[in-house]
């Protein structure tokens, strides 16, 4: 259909963004006056595990269809009070659920996907001067059942409606500035980032930063969708997700980044070369047990060592797996290390330069920090240190690539 | 469409009922193994009350059809809930939504009527083996919009529902254990009624005692539904609400109700006979003031008294109107009694017994009490007394017309 609506900005408010009625207040402050827009929301803070501790209080293992219909609510009690707020303050307004907004999903209840929208309902509201505001995390499948869309799914609505419906903009407001150069908690001198491609934001979304929920950058970057991450309570431009060759100047690191819930697992000795070692690894997914960092340790007398990250809450799964294949394979040794961090160094920069792992094991040397595993992708390198050296090495780095000009080697 | 269950029946629990995680386990073992059901459930306890304290924390006036999509939700959870605790019992069940119901209303928001169900989707359910489990209290409006039905919505969704689904009976679990011949509360020995005709009830019901809505009422005695009215906590046959014709013996007096709520307005010596009366009426219902009993004490030298009376929460309102009246009138005195209480005697008898009304003024004469206004209808009595008093004649006429067998003259 046309595009009616050229000027059209969708913003999405997030759980703590309207977790009170001050904050809705203060939300519907923020909509007034800005022209056309969609508004997304969230479940106010704590509601959607409030209704998920009610169902788990019910059974243990609630049907899913049961549970979306549950949760579903949450966000219907967000757009209602947001709605009522601003038609109270004389802006036309009018809440949306996933069907109302015609947001269709597969059926996989807990975790759908959009399949399509049909914008022809929210563009006939934007038209008649109204703000629609559509419930996010949630649409309806082909039964006319509600689905969810699976944590950090208001992310992913509002993105797809801002593809939708053309919007020349999509503003995520949540309680952070923006995407920072590190976790300021352990770097206090960490930077808010103006701008980071969407390929840094996945690595950095899916490696911990919990600022944007990664398909939502997937659906940003697929669709060509202008997405910025700003704060609902600090006044600020935030952290604008543009494509790579919108960036001037392309930093060979944006942001570190680190997570300290993986385990590792080594096997030492396994007979067999590369024929053993897949055996392992197909078992493992087969179990659905996800499987993080790899690395191969050179080969002694056609014996292989290698060492793999799982989450921990797999690891015990990961271990009894890996032990039961040891056994028939007869390698000599499995050990099992949870006392580890995984730090990411991320930068679109080192498509182009290289060197970025030596620098990288310079600083650490200088540190005194051992590092056990590395991975590298085109725009990252990981590493695995000692739980105890975490927030060391992930400031030394931060001041080696983010804040001094260049490292001492 | 053709009836394909003919031994359906539809149960509705109220907010007590579904009130928490336990009771609403404790519904679920009340539905196992009860054959062919549709189920109806409100709000749990309080919800109602919480999300519409949100709203007015929001805006003193909230634009009603955003509280209507707010309020639906809170039978959404309850539906949820416990479809979730029949399918963890291995019992079939899938809750529905108002608009999933098809339940169609007009479009006005908070007191809705309801136009139609299309019961195709329900059926199927049933067919299926399913419970369904339908949110009580809203439908949906062509537009699409949730709508609610006003207080005691769910009783009218029940009975709905069993016409609709030509239900065999519709059974009203509450936290009561059926209909009492008066307030158990004043009168220890009050007796459940086992049965009471629907015009009964309907006195009943609108009289104060807050077991039925009346509209359900209606409903049931339109479309013919046998209702009966039970408590869910409390094992027993309840109070089955019948047409008059199916009553083998029709009590003089079934129940004895009353009400303090109620404001007395006397305007004495009001010139112009009933054109003067008339204006005072219109007025008062122009300005949508409700009148409840009225009386016309006779007229000397031309000039009329007149009392009636009011709900308290209008009684301001009221009295500013009847003043503004007098002066124009020239009307010589208004007086106003809060303190009064109202108490009726109902029973079907009433349309083949005279003598009522005199053994009630004996009752109460030898108890002592001045009744200070009449007023009577084909199936009921009703009589004004000072608001002190009301305990007393209610238990004095309940001896009188209820355990005794006939009134002493």
């Amino acid at each position: 259909m046309q595009n009616s609506t050229p000027v059209l900005i969708v913003k999405k408010f997030g759980g703590t963004s309207v977790g009170s009625i001050e904050r809705i207040k203060h939300v519907a402050s923020l909509l007034q006056g800005k022209g056309k827009l969609c508004v997304v929301v969230s479940a106010m803070a704590g509601e959607t595990d409030r209704l998920l501790k009610l169902a788990s209080s019910v059974t243990s293992d609630p049907e899913p269809r049961e549970v979306d219909a549950l949760l579903g609510t949450g966000e219907q009690v967000t757009a209602s009070l947001l709605a009522m707020e601003l038609i109270s303050r004389g802006v036309k307004a009018r809440s949306f659920d996933g069907s109302q907004a015609r947001i269709s999903t597969d059926g996989i209840h807990r975790h759908a996907k959009i399949t399509g929208i049909d914008t022809s309902e929210l563009l006939a509201s934007i038209d008649r001067g109204e703000i629609p505001i559509v419930t996010g995390f949630q649409g309806v499948d082909t039964k006319g059942d509600t689905t969810t869309l699976g944590r950090g799914g208001s992310d992913i609505s509002a993105v797809a409606l801002a593809a939708a419906l053309k919007a020349k903009e999509c503003h995520i407001y949540t309680d952070v500035e923006g995407v920072y150069s590190t976790d300021p908690r352990i770097v206090p001198n960490a930077r808010l980032l103006p701008r980071i491609s969407h390929e840094e934001m996945l690595e950095l979304a899916s490696l911990g930063a919990k600022v944007l929920h990664p398909r939502s950058v997937y659906f940003a970057m697929a669709y060509k969708v202008p997405l910025v991450v700003r704060s609902t309570f600090v006044e600020g431009e935030g952290t604008w997700i543009v494509p790579e060759e919108e960036l001037m100047e392309k930093p060979i690191v944006s942001g570190i980044t680190y997570r300290t819930d993986e385990t590792k697992i080594r096997i030492a000795k396994v007979p067999g070369g590369i024929e053993s070692i897949k055996r392992i690894f197909v078992t493992l997914a087969e179990r659905g047990i996800f499987v993080d960092m790899i690395s191969q340790t050179g080969s002694s007398e056609g014996k292989t060592s290698i060492s793999f990250t799982v989450l921990d809450e797999q690891g015990k799964d990961a271990l009894k797996i890996v032990e039961d294949a040891c056994r028939e394979l007869k390698a000599s040794e499995v050990a099992v290390d949870t006392d580890i961090a995984k730090v990411s160094v991320v930068g679109v920069g080192m498509r182009y330069h290289t060197g970025v792992a030596a620098d990288l094991f310079t600083v650490l040397a200088r540190e005194g920090i051992e590092v056990s595993m590395i991975s590298t992708s085109e725009i990252k390198v990981s590493i695995l240190v000692p739980r105890k050296y975490c927030e060391l090495a992930v400031r030394a780095l931060h001041d080696a690539f983010l804040v001094e000009v260049s490292v001492e080697k």
